[in-house]
């Protein structure tokens, strides 16, 4: 079984050097793809989150660096390109790590070969990345089926699916792989406040795929793992320390803990990508604060079918919000990895290392 | 110092036999009255939530039984107004204990005789609430007092403010007698999905007092205590178990296990009318399973000042909505009532009921 070739993020025609996005700042009320045909178009689609999640945002960026290569190849120009797109967000390590990628590569070229060469990575990192979060899936699988149940109730936090990368997901790609194995899967989505990638993302990419699922708040999260209605809990990583603490979409940390005072397993699925070897624990981390208008409004559909903002809260309130969480390793059972499953720690991320600089 | 008399819930006009009270769902986009004026009205206001708050709905449906025995004394009526008001909501005890402190008190005397004496004792059950809110208040402040700092960071979850009770609240009445004694408080509020309680009624509440505070997602509230931005966290409670287990807004757990996991201190504030003796422990306490419509869409002002309801979920979506949970005694440092301060366990709770009998 594979995810169908519809349910996919990011396209890309080699003939005319184009890339499209499904723009997710729609979504679900409608189905928008955004041609991104500048390097402001593809900065944009970044910093207004169009394209979210830690995979997706590194493929778009190497995209939008083969774009400015193609408009100018200079050493100036990719140097400019390349800053422009690493502001866009702090916290997910794979944009940097996409953007090293092209950029090592071009470097060592003369500037009228680099675009093609640019063009042509990122169109592998693209591969790449379906082909990990397949694996991600497959070697979660095995981990879901050691669960031993016919029926599994799974929790899940934000959008780590193939909206977060380019096609089937991280956190969602076991999930979907156990429904194919027929397994009776229903996945409990978070909302995920403030910007509801839950309700409006994980639930529509979920439906499109025909899992089961039922949305619940972030508040009853804890509740639900008391009640001993949720088997596990899988979430994705936007960035994983080399200790194997988990920055995450924030409210992450709270299921963990909930999951550890009920015995509930807890997952990690993750491509290498994601892990900074260069970051010995999870403070060092820059968690990124967002603006205050996502926590007091919010978007949704009005009695018209037309989108709609609304604020929540009186005016002259003053909000915090922070985008992300730190998980400690101590309460994530398991990273699961295209490379197979690890544990947690300094010493599990050790053993993935060695696995990769052997190959 | 007393808080504003103008920061009251619930007017009554003894002159007039008037119930009044703040339409809470209009919060915090205008401040509009409503007068109740038939048994339906007082159901409707405490079922659709225009009031709420474990002890405002107490002292409301005994005013709504008042009512009901001035239209019609027999016991047949008396016997249809406590059932309807009863069944309106079902997790907050001080309902059926409101209930019965009327009940009994007018079962006991001539039909003629009723009314007169159900508005004579809502009427003290409100002076009551108030002056034990402020009792709740001064002992709260002790505790405060006792953390041994200038400035306090205080994290609240929903609203047991004034907005909850008549006047002072319970888990915010620590707060404004800390206030006033000097000490430089701030509060987080978390917004309390799916209705925003926190957002809407204690951001509001707090402003309206002049208490500095931020409201942040449910999300983020865990995060915030790793970072050490959280001096303490105090809550109400919609019913206490006798062993001391908590039920509170949904997402009172997972603020515990955060605030237990980061060594902050866990208050809950509550008058002794929201324990429930006769429950042993909190997996007895019926937990209100609300419309779904609540998680899938929210209210807000549009951008022309009109109250709207968006629509936050792909259509077809589905989402359970618990409205409480239930937090373990042994996360709770302390009960702060009007009797002074207990240990949340069943000897804590047999050493206030041992004061109450004495009194």
């Amino acid at each position: 079984m594979t995810v169908s070739d519809e349910l996919c993020s990011l396209r890309w025609d080699a003939h005319r050097a184009s890339v499209e996005v499904i723009d997710q700042t729609r979504l679900p009320h409608s189905l928008q793809w955004r041609h991104l045909d500048s390097l402001h178009a593809f900065c944009h689609a970044i910093s207004a989150m169009q394209v979210r999640g830690a995979p997706l945002i590194g493929i778009t960026a190497a995209f939008g660096l083969a774009h400015a290569l193609t408009e100018d190849p200079s050493d100036t120009a990719l140097g400019q390109a390349r800053d422009a797109l690493l502001a866009t967000r702090p916290t997910a390590v794979n944009l940097r790590w996409a953007l090293q990628q092209v950029s090592e590569l071009v470097q060592a070229l003369p500037p009228r070969e680099r675009a093609a060469a640019a063009w042509d990575k990122a169109q592998r990192l693209r591969l790449d990345d379906i082909a990990n979060c397949e694996r991600i899936g497959e070697n979660g699988l095995r981990i879901l089926r050691s669960l031993g149940k016919e029926r599994l109730n799974i929790m899940t936090h934000c959008n780590a699916g193939w909206l977060a990368t380019v096609k089937w997901g991280t956190a969602l790609a076991p999930i979907y792989k156990a429904q194919a194995s027929g397994i009776d899967v229903h996945v409990w989505v978070s909302e995920t406040r403030p910007r509801n990638q839950g309700s409006g993302l994980t639930a529509w990419e979920l439906q499109q795929a025909g899992v089961p699922c039922t949305i619940v708040t972030d508040n009853s999260c804890g509740q639900l793992m008391r009640q001993g209605r949720v088997d596990c809990v899988i979430v994705g990583s936007d960035r994983t320390a080399a200790n194997g603490d988990v920055c995450n979409k924030v409210g992450t940390y709270l299921k963990a803990l909930a999951a550890r005072a009920n015995d509930v397993p807890f997952y990690t699925a993750l491509p290498e990508s994601t892990i900074d070897w260069s970051c010995v624990e999870g403070g060092q981390i820059p968690i990124e604060e967002r603006d205050e208008s996502e926590v007091l409004r919010v978007a949704g559909l009005d009695s018209d079918g037309d989108l709609c903002d609304v604020g929540l809260a009186a005016s002259g309130s003053q909000a915090l919000n922070q985008a992300f969480d730190v998980t400690p390793a101590d309460l994530v059972d398991t990273l699961i990895t295209e490379y197979g499953c690890f544990a947690a720690s300094e010493k599990g991320l050790r053993k993935l290392r060695k696995i990769i600089s052997g190959q």
